[in-house]
């Protein structure tokens, strides 16, 4: 990686740890939900949605510090959506991260009401950062909160995962996985750089632009999730290795063998980066993400 | 019951249930979640949230019809929580009003992701309607989506349902069991009343007043709600009763006995009624529904 993005990763997740863990302070009332919610979003998560939005705020021309808010709800959405498909009735897995999962930690109960606080949370987040907006951006942040639930809800999110639990065991064609994907993953990372781009009052070319620069990268996010899997070593990932093929789940390596996900997820990337040839190098931090989403973890 | 509030009651709850099925059908891209969905938010409930919420609306003389989306998007989140609560892991409920609920009748899995459905769609609805008000509103709007997602969070009904878990088999007093209700069930009525006045651009003092009702009125329903766990009737209730006292939940009738729990509940809805004294015949829905929470199902 290279060291300047290194550093520019380093500060924004610094920056967006503390104020997550401020906004779960602020809205908790007592321990009792505080402390798992404290556990699930401190699990060292690589905050590569909140750091989506903020990048693309700055691309457009916006301060990071406008959509800190809007990047601690998305990561609050996604944090919900990690705890709920975690659990027993869902993937089962015990491990998050290198560490017990949220229902591991504490036990059922707690992490299925978790996950409903921090869903919660994300739009009482947004609808405190929109009322302290001034008025006339009340409209913009609305736009914010449609793009925001909608990516989370049945016409996103869940209705992709509710896909992906259905598929088990049931060999996908590849446009069906890539629908499943761009549901299950796609939605919320296309969210995360719209909203950034709304919030930094990006042109609608801009938008355009960006809004194509997530969707190739949302789904080379997961071409690549995928590939480790596959070739992965399980104590950097911090999960375990090998769990797709053992379960039956459609993957890219069962689909296209291994060399053709590769190749794919780099057309993806470089799709993605000619989105980007209209921006400045304001959208630098974009672009190594881009780059830097073809070679994390290796 | 009187014939006219009867008859107010069954006319908005038509006009509610067929709303909802049209958020439900407008909302899930497929069958898959449009399923499970469909069948828990028609389980028969009696839609005590959105009525409140319209009939708030009518009290401070605005239209029943500005209030309909908001209306369905807390019976969504009622809807919600009810499917959580219900789950092996939660309260293990296999009937809910004399029919399965929805893990029974699913799975797990999809009775979790129809939950989450539900709570985000909520906020879905809430974006779209304040989207399509004049642009004077939106500061309204994000008042309201503030107010509901404040009494559903960690501030409101999920601390609530934490603490009842955490307190099953630990005796209350009765400021913790009234701290507890207020926050698990009194939270979203409020919130339901509350964002019905707001939405019918009531007064300051109109809203005070009804902000006092809703509370009366929350806390009286789950007293009556206790009461009939031990002395209803459970073909009618469509749930089984005698449960709170074998699981050794914290009830009013265990922590004051039965006769004064009804005393109490009384008080509770004279004070409702005394707090909208100031409204004229507008307010007649919210009296009527007040002295029906003392005798429903009886």
């Amino acid at each position: 990686m290279m060291i300047a993005l290194k550093t520019y990763l380093d500060d924004h997740k610094s920056a967006i740890d503390a104020a997550l863990i401020g906004y779960l302070r602020q809205y908790s009332l007592t321990d009792r939900m505080l402390r798992p919610l404290e556990y699930a979003i401190s699990a060292g998560g690589k905050r590569v949605r909140p750091i989506l939005c903020i990048s693309a705020c700055i691309a457009v021309g916006g301060q990071a510090r406008k959509a800190m808010p809007l990047a601690c709800a998305l990561e609050m959405i996604h944090t919900y959506s990690l705890i709920h498909d975690d659990l027993p009735a869902l993937d089962n897995d015990d491990l998050r991260r290198g560490k017990p999962t949220c229902h591991i930690q504490f036990n059922e109960a707690t992490a299925i009401l978790a996950g409903d606080a921090l869903l919660t949370m994300a739009f009482e987040v947004i609808a405190e950062a929109a009322s302290d907006a001034p008025d006339p951006e009340a409209k913009l942040w609305l736009q914010i909160l449609r793009s925001v639930s909608e990516a989370a809800g049945c016409r996103g999110m869940i209705e992709g995962q509710a896909r992906d639990l259905g598929f088990e065991g049931i060999k996908l064609n590849r446009n069906d996985l890539e629908s499943m994907h761009r549901l299950k993953t796609g939605a919320l990372i296309n969210a995360s750089v719209h909203t950034g781009a709304l919030i930094g009052m990006g042109s609608d070319q801009q938008i355009e632009r960006l809004n194509d620069y997530a969707a190739n990268i949302g789904l080379a996010f997961q071409v690549v999730d995928d590939i480790l899997n596959v070739t992965g070593d399980a104590s950097i990932l911090g999960k375990a290795v090998g769990t797709d093929q053992s379960r039956q789940k459609n993957t890219y390596p069962a689909l296209l063998g291994l060399e053709q996900s590769e190749l794919y997820a780099a057309e993806l990337i470089d799709r993605a980066l000619l989105a980007l040839e209209i921006f400045d190098k304001k959208a630098d931090p974009l672009r190594a993400i881009a780059r830097y989403i073809l070679y994390r973890n290796r």
